[in-house]
């Protein structure tokens, strides 16, 4: 299990290394929601995520004899280049291994950042036995993009840093896909002197979470589209049983909803964000009980979204 | 004349009601131009742009007999927004003159600010007429969107908390259409204990204020299309002899480098900037003689662009 200590401790490890996110605020927003909220801005993190908190915790956790022989993972998401990044922080190698039909825009983010890339077929086992052979190849260690310890433990110190600076908080939120910011985001929260609540936002196609927490059992993915496409993965063996230990609730958002707190964000905050990051907000969107009079953290949780959109010749 | 004594006192005047916006910066920039870059994020600005400090600052400037008559101005861009949110503050009236073709999403944001909106002639004339109509009917104080020197002096606080915050620049530089940002920018530059260098970016579609500095004649506005539309309008009598003063150097940027250089930004460093705002760096993206190794501060004027296409069905 982990606790709050690891979460103080992966602080240590990372704070000189990963950036202070700011703080923002939407007067907007709370007017339309009758809300107080904050936003943590994991978008501005390095590499444009969260994730590089979890995956430099673990790549600075690595014994000297470990950091030798590299880190791999299989992702074609946030992680992968988050990973990438972290492994050169430190002169590791990091071994990516990405399905054939990966975006070429998170491709090229993995090689900016120095990943070697291995192609594989674009299913689960490919993914997994192109790994394993890797792992054997070169005695890298698998560093798995939320059920590992030290991701849940890195991925914490965003809600460490969040509630450093607004303390103040009723609720904590953050999307839920397989949970390692969830899991690491509650453990922080529940650990502070005053009652802080937790909830995640789930887009309501793949809500197998949700689904986890009312049955009481882990539940696969459901393995249905969103257009929050870094939560399509279900919960992980590690992260279940934390979110079920600590989060209170968590909200469904529909699809149109995501995409008009996406856009809701950007037009007024300013901010460039991925569809995962909005899904806490539409989540509220769709059903603000609970809220009115709240202070409300939200961790946005990254900004890489493909914006060549808005430089395409008008029609 | 302005000086450094009116844009303390505007900063004094403006500073609990405006926003302090922050500086971001962004490493690939750095690498990519081999030179320090701090960017003072006036997207955040309140109402997204920088026009906010100055509007703030002539409206809190009036007396009580002027307030009760309120203000006027022509403009279909960030200034009509800016003035009609001040004037809300303080609780004043606002008319506002936009041409009957001006976009939607600009009327919504004056309306939106409680603006009283009279629509005329898509026409120079026929702006100033209804302009001096609606002063006649109702005692309003024209406040023009920078030929003023309540305006010069209130964009000028943008610099004062940027130099305040960054005192080490050895370059400042802001976009220049009608000159009152940078010309407020050019007197704090300038009355720094150590010499600061002022350059500004016009985009070479309009470049009258390139035009003007070179010839030592006020040119008037170009009259071309750019994509930066809020840089369309020639420098006024006012900011005129301030820049030519004050200003080192104009840089010139292509069309399609403005779009590259917004495009950089809201990649890179996911905030969302209007092509206005990218004209600087857009400049020495175009021509980086004379960065290398200096710390450059740009301005990012504002953030008020559509995003619309983003969220269009894909075809």
């Amino acid at each position: 299990m982990i606790d709050f200590a690891q979460i103080v401790e992966a602080q240590k490890r990372i704070g000189h290394l990963i950036r202070k996110t700011p703080v923002l605020t939407c007067a907007h927003i709370n007017r339309r929601l009758d809300a107080e909220f904050v936003f943590k801005c994991e978008n501005f993190q390095k590499t444009g995520a969260f994730k590089a908190r979890g995956a430099t915790n673990a790549v600075q956790s690595l014994s000297g004899s470990e950091a030798e022989r590299g880190v791999v993972t299989h992702s074609s998401g946030n992680h992968a280049a988050a990973l990438a990044w972290a492994a050169g922080l430190r002169g590791v190698s990091a071994y990516i291994v990405m399905p054939s039909n990966a975006p070429k825009v998170k491709v090229a983010a993995v090689e900016h950042y120095g990943g070697k890339i291995t192609f594989c077929e674009p299913n689960q086992s490919a993914r997994e036995a192109t790994c394993q052979r890797i792992q054997q190849e070169t005695g890298a260690m698998l560093v798995h993009p939320y059920d590992d310890l030290r991701i849940i433990a890195g991925q914490g110190t965003a809600a460490f840093e969040f509630l450093e600076e607004c303390p103040d908080l009723d609720i904590v939120m953050t999307p839920v896909g397989g949970g390692g910011l969830l899991a690491g985001t509650s453990i922080v929260a529940k650990s502070q002197q005053r009652p802080i609540q937790v909830w995640a936002g789930e887009p309501r196609n793949v809500n197998d979470a949700a689904e986890s927490l009312r049955t009481g059992i882990r539940q696969p993915s459901i393995g249905e589209r969103s257009i929050a496409d870094g939560l399509l993965t279900g919960l992980g063996e590690l992260t279940f049983p934390v979110i079920r230990e600590h989060v209170d609730e968590i909200r469904l958002a529909e699809e149109a909803m995501i995409r008009d707190a996406q856009r809701l964000i950007m037009e007024r905050m300013k901010i460039v964000i991925e569809p995962s990051a909005a899904v806490p907000l539409a989540s509220l969107l769709e059903n603000s009980v609970g809220i009115a009079g709240r202070k409300i953290g939200i961790i946005l949780s990254g900004g890489n979204v493909d914006l060549s959109a808005l430089w395409q010749p008008t029609p």
